[in-house]
This record gives structure tokens, C-alpha cells and sequence, in this order.
């Protein structure tokens, strides 16, 4: 009998869930639309209903299933499996989820961050592979982040470590969601981003932007930024180079702190390729200390949006 | 027979010895200026002897010498007790000081950084007892880091981890000494801190040091602004608020990222107790996320002056 975890990735936008063999790979899935089963009750409900069918169709498979590994956003007591709070998902405030989910399934269920989760998916399965210590990050809204040391994930003593997007980078920049000043995510972060562009335009500052978004009625978005950035766009390219800059400063410091081997970055601004990654990577060589900075790469994350998913399943393989 | 280890703590102004039990209690101490014995082959020599020295002592002691640590500045490759260079200390360019003693010696040598070692002696003997997660940081021209996860000294995979006076929180700010700007170490390192104080009375501003300066000759030093503090003045309560702010910031970050249970400020900044602390502790309870500035003490080191010969020590504990 194949050995496989099932993997459940709670985000705010959807549900993902999956049958995951040992060396990552989703040999069935399936997902469900989180706004349509918003309240704790009809949540819980809709999620087993649908590890009951992924556990049936595991036995149809031949499978074994060792346990369902969770990933989930918010902070998360991760020994006892205890969520505090979903941040998108009302209702659920201090959810023992682990412990509910081992009496419905009598066996084991190991809950972990989102953001720790792609980390130890990128560890094992991708980006990450054959490195004992790493800084995964996931650009989206907010800067979610995994630490990896000595080969395993760190959670540190009260589950809340890696919080890289809350590293302040300038003490008297713009206010965070987090209540500090200048966070790295102040800077990074989709939202801020967008807003900053938009600020800079209504400015008067002259860019291809101006045009794209008045013909066609297109929304302001990363990505557009980075089709302009592309298409030869100075404005839109010192978008990039800027935010990449700020990006890589923050990094500088972890890497002088922490000398990781391998940083790992994934979301949607990590998908822009060079126009992020040049900056990045330019000022942590300058801004970290040579022999830190020298030993470490920089990399795109490689699991896409399969990581949450393997993550979760692989929180069942590093324990077993 | 008793078990001690043979302690060095290689300064830029002087070379301290000791002979340090297992519960960290220095039995017999030593120590020679470095200045006095400037150049490879002088100050090897005079490190012979001392160690010798301390070594018959130890045979009238009835001691066993399980071997001799050594803690220096500047980088240094733990695995092979390889010291890159002395920043102080002239003509001391990749030598293999752990090879070296061992030859003559024959016993076990153990190198490392003076910042890791005072970080370990506050871990076993000092203000981090208990802990298994700690940062531990010597506030002096520059800021040296140690950093303890999982109860053991974290090196990282080039041995260059902990530089936490290297981290950047003010992208704009003054150059740093390492080729980045806006270091926590460029508001919180003394040279860095009795230049800003000098700029400002230079400025025009008002402060009871500007007589203190003129009347006795006296030479403007941290410990003089704190006398000031201490003793009403606005001007100087105002700096160590601002540098005390600074450096929770610089915390506050790390608390995110690293969630550790204990905070050990050491050196001559962090003699002058509350005026600093108070702030310290202020913003990083202010800035940080509130489940891991909740789980973090801030303390002062307590070992002081011998923290050095004890780590030093203490690294043959830790691996023997």
C-alpha cells in the first residue's frame, strides 16, 4: 500500500485539498469556495465532507493515509493545533481544530501556518531542496513567511516566528496593518504597492500607465505594472526596482542575522521574474556582509499554487 | 580531579585567561595587553606562555583541562578554528588558530566569535539560563550578536549569523561602517552615538553637558550623557529615549521573525539601566506582534567582564 497524506490548504479565497505521496506529488484533489461556507458550523461541515471523500477515494486508490496535515492563515498553536483566529474566515476563534478533527478521523492531524507550510512544501518538494537552513517568503497582500533551520522548520516558543514581513526597514515610513512603522510589507505588499503607483500618477508623473488604465478601463494591478515595466515603462521600471530594493534590504539584515543558505520567494510579485529578483538580489550583495550574502541564493518558489496543499501533507511526513 | 576548561578571551585591548570550572566559576585568571604584543609571531608567543602559565597552575589544582576555548573578533570558521582577521590586532590574516594550538598543546581547541561566546556564557551561567531561544547582544563601539536556538549557539552555514547590529532600519539613514545605511549599530554603537550628540549641542541645543564639557575638560562618553540624564537633563533624557527606540525597533523585528524567550543586553550601553531598557522595551512591545513581544523578556547581562573567559570556556562543555 502507497504511503499518502492528506494535505488541506484553508485560504481566504478557497479551499484546497489533496491525496500527497511521499515525494509530493498530488495524486487526487479537490477544493471548495471558502465565502460559500462562511460561518464555523457550515466550514466544518463542508471540510469533512470532503476529506471523507478524498479518504474514499484513497481505499479506491490503494492508499495509506497517515494523516491530515492542515495548513491554515493566522497564528496557530501548532502543538496543540489550536487556531486562534482565521483572518478571512468569521467565526473561528480559538478552534481546537487539531484535536475535533482527530475524534471525527481517529487518526492524525497536524496543523501548521500557511506560510510555513509553503516553506517546508518549497523544503522538501521544491526551491528548497538539500538546504538545512532557508527563508521562504510568499509576496501577496501580506508577506508571509517560513523559517527552516537546521533542516526543520522553526516555529520558535510561542508558534509566532517568521513574521518577515513585520522587520522594519525604515523607522519613519508609512504605518503598518501591524501598528509598527515601515515594515518590509509596507513596501512589498500588493496593497501598498498599488496604492504607492497610484499616488505617484495622480502626482502627474508621466507613464504608459496613464494611458492603459484611461483607454481600456483596466484595474491597477502588480502585474500590470510589470507588463509596462516590460514594455519599456521607466516609471514602472523604478516601480520595481525600488520595491525589489526595499525587498532586498530587509533581507540583508536576515541574512546577516540568519546566513541562510537559500531564500526562496513566491506569490504573485515573485512571478515577475528579473524585474524583481535583479533588485533583490543586487542589494542584499551590497547591503549584507560578503561572506553571508556570498553564500546565499536567492530563487523563485517552485510549487506554485500546489505548495499549500503538498506543505500541509508533508507536516505528516516530517513527524511520522 | 576537577574539570575545568581553559578560557581565552581575545580583546582589542586586551587578552584575558582563565581556568573556569563546568558551573562557570573562573578558579584562576590571567591577562597580557594586546597592544603590547602587537604582530603574529609577539603576540602567538605571549598567548604560549599565558596558556602555559594557567596550565601548571591547573596541575597544582588538582584540575583535568578538558581543553582550551577561545572567543576573538571578527569572523571566524567555527568547524576549522580558522580566524579570517583580528580587526584589531595587525598581521593576524587566515591563521589557523584552533590547528595551531592543538599542535602544541594536545589538547581540544575550540575558536569562536567573542560576540557567540559571551552569548553562551549568559546561556549556561549568565541571564539566559533556562531558555532554549535567545539573542543575546554586547552594545559597545560596534554591536556584537549571539544568537542560541534550540539551545545551542546558531552559527549558521558560513559561521557569519547573528551580525544583528547589522540590520537596517532606516533604508535613508547615515552611512554604516559595513557599506549599508540606517544599521541599528549607526544610532546605537557608542562612536555613532557621541557623534550624534556632539552634532546636536553643536547645533545649538540645550544641555547641561555643554557646561559639564567646557568647565571640567571632560570627554564627552555615553556614561556622561547618562549622568546628565540622570541628573534632569532634557537634552540627554531625550537621546536615550531615541536610542533606546532605535534598538527596540531593530528588536522588535527580530522578535517577529525569531518569536525568542529572552533578550540579553550586555556592554557599556547597557550599564545605564533603565534610561535605556525603558525605551527599549517600550517600542518593542509597541511595534512587535503581540504573541511574541508578549513571550520575551529583556533583561541585562550578567556576567559582565567575564563573560568573555567563561564562554570562552564554556564552548568545551558544549561539545565534549
Amino acid at each position: 500500500m502507497r504511503k499518502v497524506a492528506l494535505g488541506v490548504d484553508i485560504g481566504g479565497q478557497s479551499v484546497k485539498l489533496g491525496l500527497v505521496n511521499t515525494r509530493g506529488k498530488i495524486l487526487q484533489e479537490s477544493s471548495f469556495l471558502t465565502r460559500e461556507f462562511l460561518g464555523r458550523k457550515r466550514f466544518f461541515k463542508e471540510l469533512k465532507r470532503s476529506i471523507e471523500a478524498l479518504l474514499r477515494a484513497s481505499r479506491r486508490r490503494n492508499c495509506r493515509v497517515t494523516g491530515i496535515g492542515i495548513g491554515a492563515p493566522g497564528p496557530i498553536d501548532v502543538e496543540r493545533g489550536f487556531v486562534y483566529f482565521f483572518p478571512n474566515i468569521p467565526g473561528w476563534r480559538n478552534t481546537p481544530l487539531k484535536s475535533r478533527l482527530e475524534k471525527v478521523f481517529k487518526m492524525r492531524v497536524c496543523v501548521d501556518n500557511d506560510a510555513n507550510v509553503m516553506a517546508l512544501a518549497e523544503l522538501r518538494f521544491g526551491a528548497g531542496q538539500g538546504v538545512q537552513n532557508l527563508i521562504a517568503l510568499t509576496l501577496g497582500t501580506g508577506i508571509g513567511g517560513g523559517l527552516v533551520v537546521h533542516g526543520k522548520l522553526f516555529h520558535g516558543p510561542s508558534f509566532s516566528a517568521a513574521e518577515i514581513g513585520h522587520v522594519v526597514i525604515d523607522e519613519r515610513g508609512k504605518k503598518c496593518a501591524c501598528g509598527s512603522h515601515g515594515c518590509v510589507e509596507t513596501f512589498v505588499g500588493t496593497d501598498y504597492f498599488v496604492q504607492e503607483v497610484k499616488k505617484r500618477l495622480r502626482s502627474g508623473q508621466k507613464s504608459i500607465l496613464n494611458q492603459w488604465l484611461k483607454s481600456s478601463g483596466r484595474c491597477l494591478t502588480p502585474q500590470l505594472v510589470a507588463k509596462a515595466a516590460r514594455h519599456g515603462d521607466s516609471f514602472s521600471k523604478k516601480m520595481w526596482e525600488e520595491t525589489g530594493a526595499h525587498l532586498g534590504t530587509a533581507l540583508a539584515g536576515l541574512v546577516n542575522v540568519f546566513n541562510p543558505e537559500r531564500i526562496v520567494l513566491g506569490g504573485g510579485i515573485a512571478q515577475n521574474g528579473n524585474l524583481i529578483f535583479k533588485p533583490v538580489v543586487r542589494t542584499l550583495r551590497k547591503k549584507a556582509f560578503p561572506i553571508a550574502s556570498r553564500s546565499v541564493k536567492v530563487v523563485r518558489a517552485a510549487l506554485g499554487v500546489n505548495a499549500g496543499v503538498v506543505g500541509a501533507a508533508a507536516l505528516l511526513f516530517e513527524n511520522s
